[in-house]
């Protein structure tokens, strides 16, 4: 089956808006084995719209269209829609009765122009839209099936997961349910991982789930998706196969699905009772900004110290014993229970691709002091960002009782 | 003129890379008052590549095509080019002489597969790369004059800048050079702005200057795109819009060009000798973070402090008269000569779209304390990376002497 994605309007035509909602749309269509087959983009624009859809419909099985259900007129899809469809435009009573109970719940008057989101092609089937005025809808044009889905990323998501995918995955002959498991690893590159994963069985062809990789420096994001007849086989399916990546991941794994590193950190730290005080130079307030502004970290976060001088931090040179020597001191003059210390001192002169830092991290608690030494290389943003998060994950290697010093694929030695 | 854009590669096509290469051709277009008029993205697939041109070569006048230039047996655009114009690929000497000639300079060995690289249509034009082993060229299928451009993104924006672009231009008839003058403000929307701005005669039809804004909240990009005879004449067409522009813009232009907000304010605090401290609440190291780990941070910047407990800071409450007393302190303790300090409050309760936050600003020098209250609303992040801005702008006009509390259309009062 071949599907198209159609991005509408001219925010996203002129550049002017990163079209993120196609990124989006595409891999989800991937992850549950669909496939995306071509990518179009048009404006606001009548003679555009009606080509991309009679092109769309001679060259695909099913369209997904994004954007032009709102209110307003310069948003054309349903209006087109109906164009290309040889009817007219008809009111869907039951979206109108919708939208005005919704606008009654919050003590409002629906506007006039809202009128315009539940006019529909005459042969439409209408794709509800929990979230939002503008509802999604249905119709064959040419040889495909056509999904229109709201521009609002989250509207759009929604409807995407719990309405066209299903449709298109019934469609496909691809029959049940689907989930996406997620693993977040700090230290290994994509092709290390693929290594590490690639010769499971249940990934191969028909294994039933399909691996993907999204590296986000200095994360890797590691995607387990699954279709099964139900809920019980997708369990059934997943849970030996999580169980195996965890075991060969292992403690490169620093959260999963929605959780991030600083919310694992904090969780513990919250957990344990524990607080913690920072200081750090050329990061300067990179790894601070992770932890000390969410929320519940009030409870845990003690403060933070930034300064370009080492002096300024009591340390006399970038070195494990000085990572030592200022973490125990910080802990002592904060009252922590944790003090955690990032020295980096970058290569001398003007950034470039090669320009490395050599970082020294220290972290004293009550038992003492424990230091990590390690090399980055790639211009001055990618070893602050690749030393924030070597940071951040010795914090949470240590909270967890893990290796503080396994060796990460980015580090030179 | 009919331009479009034709995305090609498997890693566009499944959204595993977010297209930026595209919204950075069709803001160029468009800046250039060439406009772009259909995008179209395809993966690394021959009979998907000659569908794509030659509907391109139907609808359109031009194509940019970016993609597919690189040596491997997946980068297919020079192939399916030579295909659609019925043509045979021929060795391009002088590109095989280039890219020899280049890996002699850095005492390497070209490697065998680079030769692809110099594999063109026989009836194209070359065009020059000269950051990169892809060149591009430019062949005509159906009606349409196709460029190829590489997917490096550097190495696509030098080509489309001096090589692309002018022929687009010479071949929609507009002569001349071109040029690009941006403002950065804070505190004004794109609404204001526009109205602010709108209504100067350079702007209008006709008026010789193209007026656009790309909102990056919390700052705003004000972009004057030109077109002239000659470099004299964009100046002396530049020269008086851009100082109209200041006029009207004033303090809320933080920026010009590649400036930014952190590096006006270090280069001030350098310039006059002066040394910064730094105390901050639930921005949490956010605002340090904009300014420490800049070269040259290391001789203005001298200590920053973040403490989500107000008494860790030594204040009693979020209040003006607390901002200003820390900011005294800090400015004694650290040795500073400049002192900012920003208590935040958020309202009580779970992250919500309307939730909001109580800011008070302190900025103490030789010349004793000053101090700002505002309140921004818009969830979490949303405050916390406004406040972050607003600190900074703060500092930015105090350095400057300018105003300190200038209301901005985020605040609510």
């Amino acid at each position: 089956m071949r599907v198209e994605i159609l991005c509408t309007g001219d925010e996203i035509l002129t550049g002017k808006t990163i079209n993120t909602n196609y990124s989006h749309i595409a891999r989800r269509l991937v992850e549950l084995g669909l496939g995306v087959h071509w990518g179009t983009t048009v404006g606001d624009d009548r003679e555009s719209l009606l080509k991309a859809f009679h092109q769309a419909g001679e060259r695909a099985d099913a369209v997904i269209v994004n954007g032009g259900l709102g209110p307003t007129v310069d948003d054309l899809s349903q209006e087109v829609a109906a164009q290309a469809c040889g009817v007219e435009l008809v009111l869907s009573d039951p979206w109108m009765a919708r939208m005005e109970e919704s606008y009654a719940r919050r003590g409002r008057v629906m506007p006039p122009n809202n009128r315009k989101q539940a006019m529909l092609p005459a042969n439409a089937e209408l794709i509800d839209n929990p979230i939002g005025t503008a509802c999604g809808f249905a119709v064959t044009i040419g040889k495909a099936r056509f999904f229109f889905t709201p521009g609002v990323p989250r509207e759009m998501r929604r409807m995407l997961d719990e309405e066209v995918l299903p449709r298109l995955l019934a469609m496909s002959g691809i029959a049940g349910v689907t989930r996406l498991k997620r693993f977040h690893t700090f230290g290994i590159g994509e092709s290390r991982a693929d290594q590490m994963l690639g010769d499971m069985d249940v990934f191969k062809a028909d294994g039933g789930i399909k691996l993907g990789f999204q590296a986000h420096y200095p994360q890797l994001e590691t995607k387990l998706a699954l279709r099964a007849d139900d809920e019980a086989a997708l369990t059934a399916l997943l849970a030996p196969a999580e169980a195996e990546v965890r075991r060969r991941l292992g403690n490169f794994i620093v959260a999963e699905d929605d959780q991030t590193i600083e919310g694992v950190i904090l969780g513990r730290l919250l957990a344990s009772g524990s607080t913690l005080a920072i200081a750090e130079t050329v990061t300067g307030g990179h790894l601070a900004a992770r932890i000390a502004p969410l929320p519940g970290a009030e409870r845990a976060f003690r403060r933070a110290t930034i300064a370009r001088d080492l002096a300024e931090l009591g340390a006399t040179a970038v070195s494990p014993d000085q990572a030592a020597v200022v973490a125990k001191a910080l802990r002592a003059s904060s009252g922590a229970s944790h003090a955690l210390v990032v020295l980096l001192e970058l290569d001398q002169g003007a950034d470039r691709p090669d320009m490395g830092g050599t970082i020294c991290i220290g972290l004293a608690d009550a038992g003492g002091a424990v230091t990590r030494q390690a090399r980055l290389v790639g211009g001055r943003d990618w070893v602050r960002v690749g030393t924030t998060e070597l940071a951040l994950d010795c914090l949470r290697r240590h909270l967890l009782g893990l290796p503080f010093d396994e060796r990460i694929d980015f580090e030179r030695r």
